[in-house]
């Protein structure tokens, strides 16, 4: 249950070794398994693959290190 | 009463657990319940729905943490 | 009359429980009334307003909370 | 004559009370008398006014607290 | 001749009194006696002239105040 | 195997010598060797490459700095 | 050979007197001889000359500041 003293990165901690959707700011979905991240969001995500419009897999991307800042939001997948 | 000892993240911090409408820079509403927030306006949101132009449903994204830089302004829903 | 020991917050402090008017720098314009500030100058509305390209009620939003770095300007209504 | 001691700061301070006018960003134009200012260019406006493309006066917005982000420069008018 | 003692403030503090070229991050040109400037590069010029496409004089804007921000670079002219 | 004591600059730390490819946020892809980095993610790349649409090589670039608030995501090549 | 002592700032301060190329966020290319640089990659370039789409010399601009935060990457030209 919801208490004040869970804090958004909680959510991320939780993450580790988990697949993520990842919206970036300039509409690009990323799916793939969060390996780490820092205070800035910067995240290290595992298989990650880019989505097409249709949510299938348009680009294999493997290991990347995405900067936090070009992040819109995060979601379990 | 409106007094001067209040805080705009007081509305945040009564929204834990309830519904809110988010509205983003990029133009795009979501709705969804407050899990948690930080400082840097970064929220956890649960049961979260991306709306369409008419105020309908146009995407279930479940759980998600939303930086807090993309939001234009937050509402009790 | 003006003195250079008044400063712009000032004028927020002066607007607490009183309508103003905000253009964002998206050029939407919304009427409210102020309940809180902060000094990242985030603010909450009241009985808030998106106004149309006439000046007339677009959408009533409710209660607010809008980030400040989406402001433009704020003007007393 | 021009010191090094001088800083631009000291344009604004010498600037209250009287008319400027002010760029902003997004191309428009705003005279006004300074009122007030802080260390990010926030300022307070009085009998402020949109000018139009031509010069003239567009929009009167009365009395606003600009957010200093949005200037381009400010001028004695 | 260049040492690495020198650094890039130098060049504005010895143009103090002279005449520079401005050019704006959104492609504008601006040319005039720098009187004073600080660590934001915030600049103040006097006998400030926007210059057209062709190079010529286009307005006479006089004494401005321009924010470092919206600097792209600085030349003596 | 993923614990939350990796951080995502060890990523960055590990590439060094290797190559990489980098895609920066105006959608240009580079591909090059890491030759160092810093806490800004500004990164030295040599024979870096930027890369055309179909992937092959547009121009080849040499050593480069480049600064790393442009960076979308870092990728071992 | 690459070791994690160097850091991107030690190419700018090899590069002092050198010719490098300089490609801006806007898209302009820039080439000049590094007379001086700081921590915020501000750079004051010599004998600067913006170039054109195809490489060549398109306007002669002598001695600018440039401001870092202008800067997509610099090369040793």
């Amino acid at each position: 249950m919801a208490t004040n003293h869970e804090r958004p990165f909680d959510l991320l901690n939780k993450s580790i070794g988990q697949q993520v959707l990842i919206r970036l700011k300039n509409g690009v979905d990323l799916r793939g398994k969060v390996q780490s991240f820092d205070v800035h969001m910067n995240i290290v995500l595992e298989n990650c693959e880019e989505l097409g419009e249709d949510g299938g897999i348009k680009t294999k991307l493997g290991v990347i290190l995405l900067r936090g800042g070009n992040i819109l939001f995060i979601s379990p997948a």
